[in-house]
């Protein structure tokens, strides 16, 4: 029969075998294209959706559309995630970093494996490749051929070597997530914390750029499960673009940095 | 702020919002074509794979492929799955029913409620919708355009009304799995438990069949995740197939009695 | 080296061999699930869209989504398609039937078949499976996750045997269509053409249903191609909704009946 | 009603609408990943599968996947095709060039130009992107789950500068091609002829490899339009790899060059 042992992780199914230590390795991108776009939002509105471990620390949405690959874990494969993130402390910790607000990839491995090993809010949409015409760049997400996010790019001037290095020494990102796995049959959590997962970045080349969102809301109907989270974020309204870029860059997901608040 | 609340239930993004209660409901598929092959395997191989916490009553592996569709709680959508399941008792509670080694899906949304919510070892896979040629029947599983795993069925004679009405009051299937989640930067679980979530289904129709399976193995190269999985599966030798069905049916799946063991 | 064969029928690649005759077989498709919603339109509008071959016989579109399975020529798969047609005379010829506007359907196979050999004007979009929630049906297309064409059921009562066995007598439908093939480096057609393609249906069940369409635009820069022909159906009027029907069928599409008008 | 105008070139559905001229124009693509391998083959085995109006200039398949991204007149989208080829001269014009023995795209649209307008022989396949891991380069296409062609690349020493230059100056390929459309109801080609269609492209990088294919025969159950030529292929022996490449470009598609021969 198969016996758990206690220094090894693993993962669901878990009876084919884990991995000795934390089962957590840095996870590093080879090749990842990157749209950004951030906009001020209301505060009030946005702290609805941030839990009261932590505090907003400024009522800005960063959206980040990331197609990766050379992804090592993958065998070199590949695949695409549009990200909502706001500035946050976590209270207890004092930790200061990005409130993942929800990740949407479309693929279901790197979901799963978010999710569960380090609370990462990752659901599924269809997300095709960001398309490129001249200096403008689209990307959207959708569900069963219904879009619910577009992003338009475009491009302005190119990020100089030097832009590049100070973006690069500041790239680290303080993932901050919250991991929720319910009690079976009753209400309340079998687990519920608060996470850290940092991601690094070298930006290897990029434009600075004009930037919007579009949302379009879901039907519950059709999109029972999202609705609810679509319908939020689509009514946060954008005040004010902020700083938007198109980067490509070598990310590398800390792992070794990963922990509970 | 969000603030959680003790009586609610909630899923990843939990900052959008939960439901009153346990979150788990019966979940009624109304249109469900369903594939059933099983064969006699080695016990001693077999029950590497079964955690001790339970005992193999039967070294028998039913491949079970279904499509389902009207799916309420999609919104009258569909998926599909090929789930692996042997006989088994929980020791320490005496439940009798079906392992679960492994079930792939071809969607993210259910794979994320039974791996959290019911431990249910649910993982993806690209599973086109089964072919029917006159009396031949047969699906796949592949990941990123290589085949795992493929069924074929020669349909016989149809199941009359009494046997189908014998099948659905024997209908019920006690899966067993085990929710396992990591902890985080240390080696180890931070929930590991058996898990209970029985399954009922109402057949409409079908047919005795002779079926077989076919394992192609996977490279690690090329699908590191799953590999060892399928590879360990594909081990197991096919001694004899047992009773193989092509059938129609609703199904019902009880999270009112899903429980963890 | 490869030589043509006069008595054969080719498809491209040609040079890896033909089969003698026509190539064209009846096709049946043993497995159908079929929405039509018709409505009356501005006849006027409509008949821009109609070659001059053709007098249009009343400005009734009729859209018909059919998932189609167990179709013997792709080994007993399946495809799903949406089609607009309209009834028309072919004038020299005196042929009644239906002139086919466009077809969309979700694989290439059909797709190049239907177009290079009886003029059928397919083209691909993303048809998910339709969903079935109680009595409320609904389909689908889309192009690179923005949905252009979406169709609604409410079941009413069920067809009585008379009634489809009527439905079944009188299924035939003359589809008329357009085989164009350009001219290499200069204006004008190698091949332009009338053509029919007559397709038969037998029905199982089915039932009355309340039908609507709904449109969405297409922007030329995200749809390039199809924006054009999807923004001109979307801006035919729905002046009224006439016959709509939901049903399970199978269909032998007569390619013994094809021919060039 | 719809009146064709022969200043201007149609596609179907034509009586959407047409454009003025021949409707080939150049087609760039803005950034395209290439990978190249070559082999030596059996002549005669080879031969058979080019029609007698060429000649077979060197029994050498180059097997040529391209992810083709910034795709001008997909609105800067994308598609994947893998292609074979072989040298040849068209007998009748004394052009020489690549015979195109089959094209494999994962999009429909550029399958559909392609076949109609230039005579390319284009089918269908999955393709996902290549895989990168270090400096081992894969792709492959399969059809519903079951691959049948499988490439590999080893990379190698950089390309330099000069031999970039070169590459660019020498890049033209003459694609050769055969388009035929069949008579309807009775054997026999309403249009069979032979086509150039040349493309030109812009080394940007790349590296020197050693490369292998692998191909899966397909089962004419599994994949009955396809199996013929995927086996025919397959059973062309690799007698000697040739030269191999790994390459960023610009293509441009000539279509102001493409004829009929």
């Amino acid at each position: 029969m198969f016996v758990f042992d206690d220094g090894f992780s693993y993962r669901m199914p878990a009876h084919f075998g884990g991995v000795p230590g934390s089962g957590l390795q840095n996870l590093q991108y080879d090749d990842v294209t990157g749209i950004n776009i951030s906009y001020l939002t209301d505060g009030d509105m946005l702290s609805r959706y941030v839990p009261d471990a932590f505090e907003l620390l400024d009522p800005v949405i960063t959206v980040g559309y990331q197609k990766c690959c050379g992804i090592q874990w993958m065998g070199g494969g590949y695949y695409s995630l549009i990200a909502l993130m706001a500035p946050a402390r976590h209270i207890a910790s004092g930790t200061e970093g990005a409130f993942v607000l929800v990740i949407w990839e479309n693929k279901t491995a790197p979901i799963l494996g978010g999710r569960e090993e380090t609370g990462m809010p990752k659901i599924f949409a269809d997300i095709p490749d960001h398309h490129v015409l001249g200096g403008h760049v689209t990307a959207n997400a959708s569900h069963e051929g219904r879009v619910f996010l577009e992003l338009e790019l475009d491009l302005g001037e190119a990020l100089t070597e030097p832009e590049l290095s100070a973006m690069t020494s500041g790239s680290r990102v303080n993932q901050l997530g919250w991991r929720y796995i319910p009690n079976i049959g009753r209400p309340g959590a079998a687990l519920s914390h608060a996470t850290l997962y940092p991601v690094d970045a070298t930006y290897l080349s990029g434009s600075r750029a004009r930037g919007k969102v579009a949302w379009t809301k879901a039907d519950p109907l059709f999109n029972p499960l999202q609705a609810a989270i679509i319908n939020a974020l689509a009514d946060l309204p954008v005040l004010e673009y902020r700083e938007c870029t198109f980067a490509k860059m070598v990310t590398n997901l800390r792992g070794d940095l990963a922990q509970e608040l």
